[in-house]
């Protein structure tokens, strides 16, 4: 030991940062490394994560179900009314974004949301008759999620609104999204009042019957292809999705020059598209849950395949636990303001869009997007951080998805709750922030992350699913 | 002296290598730094240099000229045929990428063009005769630059050629350039074949007056946003204008839905940009063009305002040097050659598109590109450090054009010569690369720079000019 002792002292700290800085303070040599102990030092769940690191049930099950994910062709095949899509939208039904909940318990931008579509759909005649009506529970509620589909902030979804239909053409099966209404006074942030509507309206009628035409009409419908090609021109394909929605411009407005379509119409459709820089956003949402629903339901697989906010909670899948939730309170999203609104406006993270982080986008291919600081905060360099760091959390990097900022390595993707638990690393999600009040809007945009807790839960479920144990 | 001998040794080597290697070699510690003398060693140059660095009257030109560039506001006014908008096309003339050159000594990719372009204006029956007409002597050439427009490669502009007329309105002044043709066989690569014409006939006549309708119908017809916007989206706006074209397109789709035109001829045009992504090249070039156009002719200033080959010779303007070349052998092109290619098939640096690279886009704004490396070779980190060190060079750089991987810093713009032969660093240009033979048409892509001798001479002029003497 004497040797050591008469040795200047070079220290490594791991952990805690306090004896760190006492070491330097009294003018000793000390790396700090950031280290916490995993499964946030709770030992039963540590055991249980310990037991399920290399299990190679767990490890086969990630395999088919990531080559799933990988191989999945995304294809817009088609524009149709929800009730022609969607089953369970035959009858009285709304859907709308992240777990389920009931009416009482819903934030202010989904009610009101809720109360739009009761308008839009005639089912009350006035807003305080529509309220009621909701309250009443005469309408029913379910998650997107629970029906092949997905929404953006209030994520509502009622059976005469218009959804865009995407194809996995590798596997065959359908992801459905509504119609981004452009920004402003919107549904999806909750906004009700008669321009709303009125907008709705024609979403549903005109813009619908046109639209329709362009889809059936596309001499090329692959989505892939064209959101590989976005995220070389500064889109991350969640908060930023210019260079994809002007790329799905030029196809729909090639497709409706070939037809007979009335040319008012057309110009109108096309005008609609063309002044909504996140226009591709619903197109990228339905791809992308056409993807993780191809990787969904292999059991023993720990791959996350939803992560979902309803602005109360934040509730993920696995593709190992079927169609269970686990969810936790949603975080607040920290980010950039506009003028006159602080944190303390904002309603909790909410949507379905971080379908496109479980994907590998979004937040998780910041790197491609060094512009998109400007709407979510930070600086290129963090963008760039941000998607080397979700590598550690994923299964992979997805071949099709390059980020050249990375030298063209893919985006981090297929989300592993092992090694969220493990490596006490979250998800990160860019998104937009409503008011958390009915009808004000947006408010700012910026990241969060989801809840630990959600992953504890849904690993604590796939470890007694493994065992043979139900909880 | 004796402690410094008592001392291990900690040598700056500064200059050549060879001496640093050897003190590497036997041990000691050497930190070496790269530098040669201004002015290439020449020292009448270099006392020349030093006598214009600082001196008052070129920095106030400067500050006049580089203020003017920076004010310019570059908009799209109209569509018109060369004749109509250049006065010395009303004559039998055609114009020429780069600096003046006589049939005779033409590369072969510009000799072909012309002879298509004769072919074009119906001046020759067939290629034989049109040779011969060119080599008579009876069809007058000059440089686009000579007539305030600018061509890509080839960069032939004949009488009945739709030009792109872009007006600095900050100024008045006007600029034009001709109409991208797509990749494959086509005139600015020297191709003259039948479907060569075909195509410009049809770019002379229904796609012109489409285009036209089109132009004069623009909702917004200012270029400078757009091009700022496209740097956030991955364009360096010379080798690379993916989302610039897709911008541009969804304007002129938007005028033309309005319009009372034939749907088959509007379907045409727009299908024919939107087949393009080059197409916004000619834009960037004319908008450059009409920005350095700007800054030109302030007595004494060393900035740049032209930088152009012509497969031959490479040739700049100053400023304050009024309307002289100073030219020297253009550079061949380092960069991915198209399989069967080589260097040894390759044309010398060809066209007036390093108008974008004197406005400090193209090579200077690689930062905001990088997928462009899978084009012009190098890694997304080799195209930061170029727009880095080309900040070295410049005047300032351009806070219209910001790069989102530099911070959000500006575009470096403003290329003063003497910083160029003071600090030995050569302007960097992204550009194609044409065969050598006419017709073969586009081989490869890559980096180039412009010879030194060009800013030497251009120096000894301007030098000559202050101090009242001729040369």
């Amino acid at each position: 030991m004497k040797p050591l002792f008469e040795q200047d002292l070079k220290v490594v700290n791991v952990g805690l940062q306090g004896f760190a800085t006492n070491i330097a303070a009294a003018g000793g040599q000390v790396t700090h490394l950031s280290w916490s102990p995993p499964a946030g030092a709770d030992a039963a769940l540590g055991w249980m994560l310990a037991g399920m690191t290399g299990e190679p049930r767990i490890e086969e099950a990630n395999r088919a179900a990531y080559e799933r994910y990988l191989g999945a062709q995304p294809r817009l095949v088609d524009f149709v009314l929800a009730r022609d899509a969607i089953p369970a939208l035959a009858e009285r039904r709304i859907l709308h974004s992240g777990p389920p909940i009931a009416w009482r318990d819903m934030c202010g931008p989904q009610q009101g949301a809720i109360c739009g579509a009761i308008l839009y759909e005639g089912w009350a005649g006035s807003l305080e008759a529509a309220e009621k009506l909701a309250a009443s529970g005469a309408v029913a509620l379910a998650p997107c999620h629970a029906h092949g589909a997905v929404g953006p902030m209030a994520g509502i979804i009622s059976p005469s609104m218009p959804v865009w239909v995407v194809e996995n053409t590798a596997a065959g099966n359908r992801a459905f999204c509504n119609v981004n209404e452009g920004l402003g006074k919107v549904l999806r942030f909750g906004a009700n009042a008669p321009e709303v509507l009125e907008r709705l309206r024609w979403l549903g009628t005109e813009f619908f019957a046109t639209m329709q035409a362009a889809v059936r009409g596309l001499a090329d419908a692959d989505l892939k292809p064209l959101m590989a090609q976005a995220l070389h021109m500064g889109d991350e394909l969640h908060n930023r999705n210019a260079a994809a929605s002007g790329l799905m411009f030029k196809r729909l407005a090639l497709a409706l020059l070939g037809s007979k379509l009335d040319g008012g119409a057309i110009g109108r459709a096309l005008a609609f598209v063309a002044g909504n820089d996140h226009f591709f956003l619903n197109l990228s949402m339905a791809a992308c849950k056409s993807m993780m629903d191809a990787a969904h339901g292999v059991p023993g697989s720990s791959l996350v395949t939803v992560m979902a906010r309803n602005g109360v909670n934040f509730g993920i899948r696995l593709s190992g636990t079927g169609d269970r939730w686990f969810q936790a309170p949603a975080n607040p999203v920290d980010g950039l303001y506009f003028p006159g609104y602080t944190i303390e406006d904002a309603a909790a993270d909410l949507g379905d869009s971080a379908i496109t982080e479980t994907s590998g986008l979004g937040g998780f291919a910041m790197a491609a997007s060094p512009a998109i600081v400007q709407f979510v905060g930070g600086t290129p360099a963090d963008a760039t951080a941000n998607s080397r760091r979700m590598l550690s959390i994923t299964l992979g990097s997805n071949p099709a998805f390059t980020l050249p900022a990375l030298n063209f390595g893919g985006t981090p993707a297929g989300i592993d709750a092992r090694l969220v638990v493990d490596s006490g690393i979250l998800p990160i999600i860019n998104t937009g922030i409503a008011h958390k009040k009915a009808g004000v809007g947006q408010i700012g945009a910026g990241i969060t992350s989801a809840p630990m807790a959600c992953f504890n839960l849904a690993l604590a479920a796939l470890g007694d699913a493994l065992a043979g144990r139900g909880r």
